[in-house]
């Protein structure tokens, strides 16, 4: 079927945090602002020139980057490397999720102050953003999950249960993490093939 | 078919290091002898109480197992997100092949001596060992590529390109590393379904 062959852009999430307005002030202080470093694909979604350093008792990454704009509740995206290096254990969550139950707390730290969460880390269920006229033509809607094959030999992969998410906002892009796209063996740039998961 | 059908248990290789007996007593000393922990899955096959540290200009490892028992060639298998932590770029290689042509070095670094490897480093091609029964019972040859579906909602994938290796010494099993293994959300333990690959 036409359906079943269309190419998706994939992108790799390194591990990033959305911060609430509240939260930024609190560790970058009351009058420093959330600056643009470069646009992401998703509209509004901007890699910002700030960084902060999460912690835990175990381990710490010193420059996690911060992707704006704010949101209503602060939320760190991680690979089950980076949890392994926490000693965490979040779940595999749809990012777009904001309720946070059931998931860790990490240690925020900016060059103002510090952040303690008592929730918020999730690893990021692998998603296609899809605009309407996208998901009419592939004939997928809102929730589906499919099926994606990156053919890059040796390391081919299959992902199943790709979630699919769909608004006039979004353009189209398959968004993984970095576990997912060294299992694969790809470094940015690269397509995939967008399979009907039965 | 029932020869799709093939459950494979799955084992998930880190960070490992196979060492010639010169390379080991240049680390260890003369008199030193390689010490059993604990035996692997495949026969002769054990990994070390001994570990080294290897290291780049750009980072290092601190404590590396050594997986004995000895080899005709120094070789160190390492995963993707290991080569970023090095800053260098192994290509994904089958374990089994004893010739590293064109693969990059690390310095090895041991309690009483180093070794400046110039080559020896790969990313070990996902693979099943397999012994001649359990071959036939999969309709599979040496040197066949099969797909193996991980079932592990929600990070279920379908690794391609799956190398069958066969001999009468193996035990059935899949090995794959810690990218792949959380790329599919798994931690030890688990098994894969054995697929047909067109």
């Amino acid at each position: 079927m036409e359906s079943n062959k269309m190419t998706v852009p994939i992108e790799i999430s390194a591990r990033h945090i959305h911060l609430t307005e509240e939260d930024f002030h609190q560790l970058f202080g009351e009058k420093a602002e959330l600056a643009r470093l470069k646009n992401l694909s998703q509209p509004k979604n901007f890699a910002a020139k700030q960084t902060v350093a999460i912690k835990t008792s175990a381990g710490k990454f010193a420059a996690v980057r911060i992707v704006g704009s704010f949101r209503k509740y602060t939320q760190i995206e991680i690979s089950k490397t980076d949890a392994y290096n926490l000693d965490i254990d979040p779940p595999v969550r749809d990012s777009h999720e904001l309720e946070h139950a059931g998931t860790p707390g990490v240690t925020v730290v900016g060059p103002e102050g510090k952040v303690e969460l008592e929730k918020g880390v999730i690893i990021p269920w692998r998603h296609i953003h899809m605009h309407p006229s996208d998901a009419a033509e592939a004939g997928v809607e809102d929730g589906d999950l499919v099926m994606v094959d990156i053919d890059n030999d040796p390391r081919s992969v299959i992902f199943e249960n790709v979630l699919i998410r769909i608004s006039p906002a979004y353009r189209l892009a398959m968004q993984i993490d970095t576990d997912e796209a060294n299992a694969a063996g790809i470094s940015g740039g690269e397509v995939g093939t967008l399979l009907k998961q039965e």
